[in-house]
């Protein structure tokens, strides 16, 4: 049980490179808001601030004074500075985040009619149709079967649907790509509520109804894909769901719209075809180039954004970290290529291991910018092999009459004086 | 770019294993608080409370009003229910707690000075010692640097002193292992500042000073492990750190002793030999059983605990899941298993995966209390190898001088009434 260290053996200094430092100092004048890098006094803490006393240990660990982070609520594309009562979305600021995790209150949030607080004790959910034995859980009873828990994102089927039409130059990746977000889920495999009700072997559709007052309803269909990987929530990054976020229970769908994954579940009904309720007739049809809408589109594509430097920021010549998020429904992220130069050419990033299945990856790549106008984007390739497409190719497969599953690579224009601008390409 | 969805092949029913129900059903009844799971009026949501009006979208989602979780400050072993000021440590609730992620704000905190909220903008970092050029760092030119992100755990030295000696046995897990949490943390790693100041070849060791009043300082040796994982972080599950952990900018070392991890960072200085610090002279060393001092214990043990049940509750009989915690500073969990019968057997427990080295995996399994008196108990085993002792193996090795590194398998009893009480075996 004890476990003395060892001192190291001597460490070979001229095996190690010293690339970084080059590509570092060579360039540091342009780290973006920074105090350059001075050299110290050997031995002097002159530079470094006083000790400072602190508050007391608490129940909560708040936020810095000094940070200011919050999402940005919006009534639909283009709808921007509206009244609280008419936002029907809060976008979460990507431009801020770091890692893979989404912090759990600025995940962002997309509801039909706001954000119910069931209580708990009285939460019911029902589980019926085509099935050998309804049921009805209370929550406890979920909590007190197996679980699973996993980190995947969730992304609502109009994000970047702000850029579908045209690009408004002074957007942030907050507006264009803030309605994704990747917590840790937990809670209990679909298939096992499956198996306590005994599903007949005729219900391939599941209709999955929320407790909000617009009662959004979809239906599911039951590929094995989804019966393998959908679970019923309970906890998020740690802890209960948040309202906003379904409390008490919500379903979580890997890979599948946002809309699927219905906050607030009170009904899971089972039967041998699709309900066509009006979120699937009505709002979340696709109506394609040649005027047929296309309805069940439901997985979310391959997608990645470069949220630094992004939109609106301001940047100086010389090194530069370039760094984003990527995704896909489909699976694994397998690889990120970046443009500095407006698609002509493509190097591949690093992306943060272990990159998770349906969740977002961050990825990085070092950049030196010459102080030449530019344009920067990313491309996403996800182990099944789907690509990204460029803007050209999207809408040209898609038309420009649907409002949702926009997956067009992202391109940020970067002027003389360093201004980052939202682009169409 | 679409990706219409194929109706599911007919699924085989018959091959599908009625276990869960069976399990679950013969036992429902046991079920912790549960109003019993019951049979529906097929298409009737008459047990479904109706559908409620939600509150507006925000800048931020609030947890639930009906959500009571907090960390407990303490003052010291069995030094509860003190005055703020008092308090040393707080302690993360694991029995309220899901998956493997801690809850930025519940994360455990422990310091020696309370917790200071500096100014990222005035904050600086010296980088010294026996180096070829001395350098200061803005919070700035690190976020500009490469990072890296990831899930780690941190836990404090003295996690487990409260039942070193002896047990309450009116604690919760939450007082017994609450000094110990799990987050996504981002940064720059240690090798790319090193590279930076060009760290003599003969520097073996690493001083690591915190901006706190107390100017906790600790001397780290510089091995292959520690060069090759340590980092400096800005980024805590997404957000910038909050101030309790070390905003702008603390130390990860994972796997090693929670104090090494220094918050508020300030220093960093390069030697040939440790600098024998008050914190590693006076306060972080192992008294041993014949009276030894042992310093630079460093590494954290192999270890877990069952948080549900645990500490307080009361069960009934029948199903219940066992679920709980595990981590090794040595590693990846290789192994959990549980014992419910006194430590006389041992099955093997499930692990959520995946399993990441050096952080907390959540462990589960199945089981059917016979409402007899009886006691449970987990043991972990790590991919090196090391398993999680028994409480006399580990007191015949470390004695009862010690309050650090206390590792030893964790039992509670529970009582023909359901009680769940801290015990020692």
């Amino acid at each position: 049980m004890t476990d003395q260290l060892e001192l190291p053996e001597a460490v070979d200094e001229d095996n190690r490179t010293s690339l970084s430092r080059r590509r570092f100092f060579a360039t540091s004048a342009g780290l973006a808001g920074a105090v350059v890098a001075g050299r110290a006094s050997a031995e002097s803490l002159a530079d470094v601030p006083p000790r400072e006393d602190g508050a007391d240990l608490s129940g909560h660990s708040e936020r810095s004074q000094y940070v200011k982070i919050a999402r940005v609520p919006e009534a639909g594309p283009g709808k921007r500075n509206v009244d609280p009562s008419d936002a029907i979305n809060s976008k979460a600021p990507l431009d801020k985040l770091f890692g893979g995790i989404t912090p759990t209150d600025l995940h962002y949030e997309r509801s039909h009619s706001g954000a119910p607080d069931l209580d708990p004790a009285k939460h019911r959910l029902l589980v019926h149709g085509m099935v050998q034995k309804p049921l009805v859980f209370n929550v406890e009873d979920l909590k007190a079967m197996p679980s699973i828990s996993r980190v995947v994102f969730i992304e609502c089927t109009g994000n970047g649907w702000e850029n579908w039409k045209k690009a408004d130059e002074n957007l942030t990746v907050q507006h264009t790509h803030g309605l994704v977000s990747t917590n840790e889920w937990t809670g209990v495999p679909l298939k096992f509520l499956i198996d306590l009700v005994g599903k007949g072997r005729e219900s391939h559709w599941m209709l999955a109804e929320g407790g909000d007052a617009a009662a959004v309803a979809r239906s599911i269909p039951l590929t094995e894909e989804i019966l393998n990987e959908a679970f019923i929530a309970y906890g998020q990054n740690g802890e209960p769901l948040r309202p906003a976020h379904g409390f008490p229970i919500r379903l979580v769908m890997p890979g599948f719209e946002g809309n699927l994954n219905i906050k607030w579940l009170r009904r899971l009904k089972f039967g041998d075809q699709p309900w066509m309720t009006r979120w699937e007739t009505a709002r979340y049809t696709q109506l394609q180039a040649n005027g047929k809408a296309t309805q069940f589109q439901l997985r979310m594509e391959t997608n990645s954004v470069i949220t630094s430097p992004s939109g609106t920021m301001v940047i100086k010549p010389g090194y530069r970290r370039i760094s984003g998020l990527a995704w896909s429904g489909h699976g694994k992220i397998a690889r990120v290529e970046i443009s500095t130069d407006g698609a002509k050419t493509w190097k591949e990033a690093q992306l943060t291991q272990p990159a998770l299945p349906k969740a977002q990856v961050r990825f990085q790549i070092d950049w030196t910018w010459d102080g030449k106008p530019t344009k920067i984007a990313s491309r996403s390739t996800d182990d099944k092999g789907n690509v990204q497409p460029d803007r050209q190719t999207f809408i040209a497969a898609m038309g420009t009459n649907a409002l949702f599953h926009y997956n067009a690579q992202q391109t940020w224009s970067i002027d003389e004086t360093g201004r980052v601008r939202n682009v169409l390409a």
